[in-house]
């Protein structure tokens, strides 16, 4: 493990997952050197370097994409500058790892997928749930066939409250911003393409989000590749905290995993048994995964390893999504060849 | 209690479920008194007269339409027969429990349900779950507010074992056979009507089953009235055994049920912790919820008060089995308006 | 099955367990026919016999001795009777099932066992919960090596309501009245003896039970012959319930099983996750043992087989509850032979 | 807290506990600055300097008692060191963090203890559980009155796999090395001190451990002052990992604790229902305890605060180890009082 090359990474945006990857990059991680944070709000940036030690701050991110001796970056930048900061990225030879989503334009995604490509740099998306030891576990066994052939899938994704009716207008709406998850989740577990979707959607938490064209509550039913089936079913608000879980059934068995709590306490009285609520939200809930994305997208640089979220499965949970999207405006459902198939006639 | 009727009950039908509820009538509920049994097969009609004390056995059922000391009729013959016997004892003026469903053709539904609001006699349809004791406590604690406004709806309801591919042919599919329990689950669960269903289909467990034209596998959507979505997955072969999980989820909770086991013992060793399997199939499962129905069933007779499953009751599951195979035929979301217009208009 | 002869029963005692197993024995169980019922409060015996169809009811249990068509009889009267009764029984030629404990004298208990002995009829003592089906796994898996060797043992055995005061005084005490339950668990599931007690007991409960001379509290520590331990806890009060759990330990793994409770309900508000207490108390978590404990005692006549609990282990755990006593009194460990040697001097 | 005192601390002992202390000081905890690592096996020391980035080594400890700059030590070195090395220490007005137990002489503890006290230093001995996230919640419900009053406490500690029999020789014994936690268990979760102990010892696991003089399973009954009672359970080996639960039981309720388990997954297949395993030991599980409990003893520091595991919290669970040697040697319950009066006497 000595022997292998530190890595020099620069951070770019210092907000709220901008912090998390900064911390975890300089204090958890091993192997790795953060030698640089941007961000327009140079204030923030300041103050994240002072408290990880990290020597340079910029308000323009150009310095780190310029920065010869600088190996890797994270992108936490707002989604709208994904596609375009991991082009430069590509085309400055650094490696990147880039949050999730990559874009909302297919356009956009293909011109950095094509970048990455070219440039051969290693890159990886920010699908963290991936590396929770639960899911993985779930994946596991799936590849491994304790399962026998996959027959149904079922994801429930609930968060514990909804964002404001603002941010549903800026995102891309609940199924780019939220089920983008749930949609990798179902391609890492399946192993295996969505075909098609069908999608109910309805608004029964905020009338305000359903104002600004979006959804809060949904149930879709997916198609895959290998003649699985699956659905997902999803809320803005589960008063009960952070819902995640998952199941898989098969030929062979049935695997699924629980939701992850506080502590294991049951307590019994006069009323009832009770015992802890689910862990808040993804910070509690996901923050060893978001520690295991980075140590293994560092090992995959390190060791010239492919990167377990690659570039294209950036891609295909926008298809997904806007496959759900369509299903759902049109009351029908849509196979994921007719998304890619109005790309390419755009195109 | 002592000075409650005692109910005279006829049994029509001495095959399986007809020796189960002959046997709860005559040993297990308070205040009934089994007159008769008749089945075609007089031998096995006997031989449950025999172990139970059942003073006369026919193979003509028409001698308990014809005997006046006979309140009640338990209808446990086979499906073709549910709906023309359901009037025939409308007609001799005798209650009337009978096993799910009434028919498959909407049209003698309609004239069983006529018959039996005509001669304004007891009638309940054996939609046993809602006599489960985890199932109702659900139930209840829905319509006590508990969960707040319903949101969402999830059943998971799988054999362990498929049907040979002949019955899938008599059966009317499995929709109309076995999902027809979950339909009634939701409606009880909701206390809501469904207002449209989608549903994916396929055939994964046994191609037999395919060509036979059934499924054997499906994910259904469905829209309540009322507003929530729900998702309902089957599978004829779970090989751990039978497996019948709900759990609802509203604006203030969620609440769920797991399987029933033979035992709460868990084992630890070096290779892992391990439990029993869920009980094997409905026998075991939901012995209790056939007892439950027919005390409920004799109670409603003797208190003249409502059943608890009506003749209606008996009808709407059906009407939703009919959208589901309706939408994955036809490939979209099915309204139930659709099939009963379509039912209108035939008529 | 048909060819097994009709065992027809005589109960002693009409009051709460004889009530219970009056029932069980009338309806629940195959080839049987009670035949008389007595108790010294006649209307008690005739208002049971009237309910369930018994021919004959007395107020003097001798005539049920006399009665030679009679084959067994059921002991249900107070403890101070037993003995007396197993031995007119046994002289009578009557299969006897007796309620626990046998005695608090040992004399008399040396007296009913050689009665028993010498007239050669089946006797079984009413330890009920060896016929549980979750104890019944754990002594399975101990008795099939499942756990290898038994190392340790541990039984947690809490009432939800303590007894009167009064009652206290007249039971023997909390060892002979309600842990004797518990020292019989300990032989079941560990199939060895117990050699040594060590009894810490305090009053926290209830301190009328205290000027009463009992206990309400106390952790017992076993030594086994085969060379294990175990622990019992016990308290006359657990304000969640009936609290009835064990759990072994050794070698190879370990098994345990936990409370039955009404129904598998979980529900997860914004205050935290809620489910259902366990059962009651005994009549709602051991009615299915009762059922089962008499059913075995039947077929142990019907097929003159030994019965699976015999009349020395109805002695045994009285012999413990002692040692339990007189460790608690004396305030250090006491071996079983202590109390054999002391009866035998006595003698 | 960005005006908080940086804590300079030196490191005394590289071995297992060393090594996780000095990195999770150096890398986990913000605020603290380890300036020195002290070992006989000056390699050893050196190794974990380089990879941790502390500036000096060194393999007499004293280098570290004499530096000024130093505020804290943090003593992992072996357990015959404890006692003296606290005294030099508190001499030298550094702040300490021991690892348990302080000794196995009562004389030398008692050295420590006033030394500790008469520098007027933090101490804080290291019984890590008590910062585990169930074992705090359970202590803070009991504190909170959750339970009502505390009438028994169970604590099961089984450890995965047995020490060498030469370690049982030279650790003062099972009470001394791995019951002393459960002492101190039942001390933090009672919030009572222990004032009788009653033990049954035997070897079941391994015979040589036996021939070293010592014990591999036992069951140890607890009196409190507040007038409750307890029970810990041990072995050496539990060959399904290690088995850390606790349960409180009072007037009011229960609650109680369960292992931790790598991950929530539950397979079911056409065997059973599997799952996990529990982590496998005190690395794996309590290694957010070594944190935390580092974390609290630098905050008592910088905010001059009481340590949350006092010097005299180290005594304590000593005293109530002797006293379980001496009820199983002397196979009777044995008072603390009889303990502390003897090291008087001596004294």
């Amino acid at each position: 493990m000595s022997a292998l090359k530190i890595i020099r990474v620069g951070v770019i945006g210092a907000g709220r997952i901008g912090k998390i990857h900064a911390e975890n990059l300089a204090t958890r991680i091993p192997g790795v050197k953060v030698m640089a944070i941007a961000d327009v709000n140079l204030a923030a940036a300041q103050e994240l370097a002072d408290k990880l030690g990290i020597p340079h701050v910029y308000s323009d991110y150009r310095k780190i994409m310029d920065d010869p001796e600088i190996d890797a970056v994270a992108i936490c930048s707002s989604t709208n500058t994904h596609a375009r900061l991991m082009v430069e990225a590509a085309e400055a030879k650094k490696h990147i790892f880039c949050e999730k989503p990559v874009d909302h334009d297919l356009g956009k995604i293909d011109a950095a997928l094509k970048a990455v490509a070219a440039a051969g740099v290693k890159c990886q998306i920010g699908f963290n749930r991936r590396f929770d030891p639960n899911f993985r576990k779930v994946r596991d066994m799936v590849a491994a066939g304790k399962i026998g052939r996959l027959h149904m899938l079922r994801i429930t994704s609930r968060d514990p409250a909804p964002p404001s009716p603002e941010y549903a207008k800026v995102s891309g709406g609940m199924f780019l911003d939220m089920t983008i998850h749930d949609f990798d989740m179902a391609r890492y577990l399946s192993g295996s393409e969505v075909i098609e979707v069908y999608a109910a959607g309805t608004v029964l938490v905020d009338p305000l989000i359903g104002e600004a064209g979006d959804i809060d509550t949904a149930i879709i039913t997916l198609k895959f590749e290998n003649g699985a089936i699956g659905t997902i079913d999803n809320s803005r608000k589960a008063v009960y905290g952070y819902d995640q879980r998952v199941e898989v059934f098969g030929s062979g068995g049935m695997v699924g995993v629980s939701n992850n709590m506080p502590d294991s306490h049951v307590y019994s009285n006069a009323d009832g048994v009770f015992s802890a609520k689910p862990l808040y939200f993804f910070l509690e809930r996901y923050m060893d995964s978001f520690i295991a994305e980075l140590r293994e997208f560092i090992e995959a640089i390190q060791q010239d390893k492919p990167t377990p979220v690659s570039a294209p499965d950036g891609l295909k949970p926008v298809l997904i999504a806007m496959a759900a999207r369509k299903s759902m405006d049109e009351h029908r459902p849509v196979l994921l060849s007719e998304i890619t198939e109005a790309a390419l006639q755009v195109a």
